[in-house]
């Protein structure tokens, strides 16, 4: 009988286990699970924080009894690995047990990085259920919460506090939240946190925990009952790495497509691994349950003797926040311009749906291009809804190695409920395309070098627009008289934008047809007043 | 001077007008509308029926003379183009003009088809803003209304007239409503329609409309105040056709792919043409706004020197309807059946999102497949959120060429408000991925086939699920005891199922490694029950 040993009974771990016996009746399927459970929804715990998931119980969503009686499954929680002998094709675990296995599977995920700070050890983490109950018992009756870290776990935790009406301060050291946004873009869920009353300090690294507080480096201190430290996490990788298995720069356990590690009878999904970046090939980690989940079955399916691989990945996520979504897909600008793209970015604040249906909202979506090749690097989506639908379509189309000119081109599904007879989603291949055959398009950081290079700023937006705030030294014609006035500027070169970047579009044509070199910003206003806040 | 005369002001002659003017400003733009109204909001007129847009206004998106100070066009509305003179380059109105033009675009749109009933001269369409007028004002203290056809218009009305509480009955000819989903989808719209207290009649023919109500061929009556038909639209192409224009057997006109009709300077858009079906390349028609919009970019590019293409058509759509969504992309399984196609179905019914999530709601897929390519010809989804998600994405991987098993693999954003880890699109991929790796699957119409052939229905649902209702004949042991009692049935074929398809599979791959020829019902109990009720 063959046997396959399994560390860490959640999200790859556990689809790996099912998948196995799906294929193979025969095959002993031994799970060990360090934390008390297995399968827990880990995506779920910051609701419980709130009440918002009520019951505890909702979390888990198997038990080692429940997997057993279907699917045969051998599920030993509480039970850590402590060693694994490749020689002898054993793992030896913290109940003393030597396992013998034909192919080990590592599933043991990441765990939270927690800095060497002085009072650390009175900062909570979130990644188990046992971190669930105790940040629970943590904040019963606490007024107030300081969280280092603005990334994804930070955030939510931050809201669900904030439910239970705990004063809740972020404290981030770099100098946005939401790592996987570009700052201007960050800047939107900044706000909407602070508008439901959490305290966000970016740049602020914490130098201390005391017994009441977080002491910052400018010196300053937070007052607070509880401290969660959620910086992010680091694949759980030692006990791989003590066994002689090759792992990554970051630390993640190094695969092949197959998931297969440098020993041929070992695989490793999920958290702990290294994937390989979709968008150029190289190492990268993404530490999300889609991923490990996907890549779960396919170990499954390769142990199982079916010749099958893995794509690069892209690191879809998102992530909601009081009533927001903001997803992403890809690279960023930031990660772009690091790795020395020549970057085409592509800004609109169109409605989740037609605008004269009830109920519309603003999505704001910026497109990262490769300028030379049309490829589609990234994009981000933040909006109330339908934000996530916009980022699954363009991953979509990133999977398919679509070009950003062909998003204009997608037909998706219209009512005026629903979407727009220009989606959002096209709306952005049709400003790439016009970026592309020759829009001169500015960036909101470009702005300022432009008219130290003498462009004349021009506001197309209303006047009752323009006179709630402009971006300095613009002058407004409004664009429904632009035609009568253009000659006017006939002698400039002019920077033109709108609310969004729409109107600044045929502004920026009529300019160009009478042969007045021209510029439109990118997003118009809206995106450079991101960018302020930011 | 270039002139350019677009006759249609609505959708593709909208696009085509603007998008002109960004490219060429000193192009003489006419537009010509029949109707009083341009760039009306169509998709949205039934919601003004029940003052779910409240504003008649809000569904007027433009006026010529907003058009005229923005875009400097000449648009005139309540003017029919009654003569195109293709040698003189001139099109004649109802005005008594005779306009000189360079270039011709052709946007009628299509117009309601209205039967060769007695009395039809007292049934209401709906395609136009005085269309709309005319309604509303016939519905006015109106109790009862009966709507002629149970496609999207005909079902948006009904929506919105019994929201303003008339009691409103469908009265569809053929053997389901909605035409672009297959019967066993339908059915569950029908349900919510019928829960929602209208009427609908399916196999129903009216025969007469008379003072007080509808005859139908069955001999009854429904009594109505209104009567409202909306059994589909015809290309409006007589003016084309008039011309000598090349237009196709089901009356679109026949353009290429830079939509140039058989006049190179003449060019068409929208409902009235004919457009090329993305799965098969054939000549089809779509009648849809999104299409509308994109074709019209299109071809004000192709006029000002663009080298360009459309590309073959999908039909993406969704409708909404009491809190409903049912979305469709591409071919259903009745149309790839009468093509000859060897077809695999795919059925599921997963949660929009996390279920440990609260609202939850249930999204019913189809995916229909070519067993012989592994390609997607076409999906269904329904349900009260996220259905046009998982259709936007799933038409995009279409246009990209995607293959079924690649929805496997797709990397969709998760977090669980928004989805699961394992999207329903990854799930369709890995049924179909399951399916085309040799797991028997049985759909719900084949079901009697094989019990006549001696297989054993197996209820693998708890006894519980089991109570409330099964399939004839099912024997019921839970999937949790299977592995127990799996020698029980040792002798048998086993066609199993559960409520979704889920756990049937699991059950099929017990039965399949202990060597019992098995099969699982596609969709489950669930499915079948959808069929039942068609």
């Amino acid at each position: 009988m063959t046997t396959t040993v399994i560390i860490g009974g959640v999200a790859g771990g556990m689809s790996t286990a099912t998948r196995l016996r799906r294929r193979d009746e025969d095959m002993e399927i031994i799970v060990l699970e360090a934390s008390g459970y297995v399968s827990f929804a880990n995506c779920g715990l910051p609701y419980h924080l709130s009440g918002t998931i009520e019951q505890r119980q909702s979390l888990l969503l198997q038990t080692p009894e429940s997997l057993n009686s279907r699917f045969n499954l051998d599920v030993r929680v509480n039970t850590r690995a402590t060693k694994i002998d490749r020689d002898a094709q054993t793992v030896t675990t913290d109940a003393g047990d030597t396992i013998a296995y034909d192919y080990l599977v590592l599933s043991p995920g990441a765990t939270p990085v927690r800095p060497a700070l002085s009072g650390i050890e009175r900062a909570l983490s979130l990644r188990t259920v046992e971190d669930l109950d105790a940040i629970k018992s943590a904040v019963e009756g606490a007024k107030k919460a300081a969280i280092i870290g603005g990334g994804f776990i930070g955030l939510e935790v931050a809201e669900n506090l904030a439910h239970r009406g705990i004063t809740t301060t972020i404290i981030e050291a770099s100098p946005q939240i939401m790592g996987p946004l570009d700052p201007e873009m960050a800047a939107i869920v900044k706000k909407r946190l602070e508008d439901n009353g959490v305290v966000v300090l970016t740049n602020s690294a914490a130098s201390e925990i005391t017994e009441t507080g977080v002491s910052l480096n400018d010196g300053t201190t937070i007052d607070t009952d509880v401290v969660i430290v959620a910086i992010g996490v680091k694949p759980a990788s030692t006990l791989a790495s003590e066994a002689g298995l090759e792992v990554g720069e970051r630390g993640g356990i190094v695969v092949d497509d197959a998931m297969r590690t440098s020993d041929p009878r070992i695989f490793a999904v999920g958290d702990a691994t290294q994937k390989r970046d979709a968008v150029n090939d190289e190492p990268t980690l993404v530490p999300l349950a889609q991923t490990a989940n996907r890549h779960g079955r396919l170990v499954a399916d390769v142990i199982t003797g079916r010749d099958t691989a893995a794509r690069g990945v892209l690191g879809t996520s998102v992530v909601g926040l009081f009533g927001l979504a903001a997803a992403a897909v890809g690279w960023n600008e930031k990660r772009a311009r690091a790795e020395g793209r020549n970057v085409r970015t592509v800004y609109l604040h169109p409605s989740n749906h037609a605008g004269y249906y009830p109920g519309a909202s603003q999505i704001h979506l910026k497109l990262v291009v490769d300028a030379d090749t049309d490829a589609i690097l990234g994009a981000q989506a933040i909006g109330e809804d339908g934000a996530d639908k916009r980022i699954d379509v363009i991953a979509t189309a990133m999977r398919a190695r679509l070009t950003a000119s062909d998003l204009a081109d997608l037909e998706l599904a219209y009512a005026p409920q629903f979407g727009s007879a220009k989606d959002p989603v096209n709306m952005a291949g049709f400003i790439n395309d016009n970026i592309k055959n020759g829009e001169r398009t500015v960036a909101y950081h470009e702005i300022e070098k432009y008219t130290e290079d003498g462009w004349q700023l021009v506001d197309v937006r209303t006047p009752a627009e323009y006179a709630k705030g402009t971006i300095t030294e613009a002058v407004n014609i409004e664009l429904d008289s632009l035609r009568d006035r253009i000659d006017e500027l006939a002698d400039e070169k002019a920077l033109v934008f709108c609310q969004v970047g729409q109107r600044g579009h045929t502004a920026a044509s009529l300019f160009a047809n009478r042969g007045i070199e021209v510029a439109n910003v990118g997003g118009g206003y809206l995106t450079w007043k991101f960018a302020q806040e930011a």
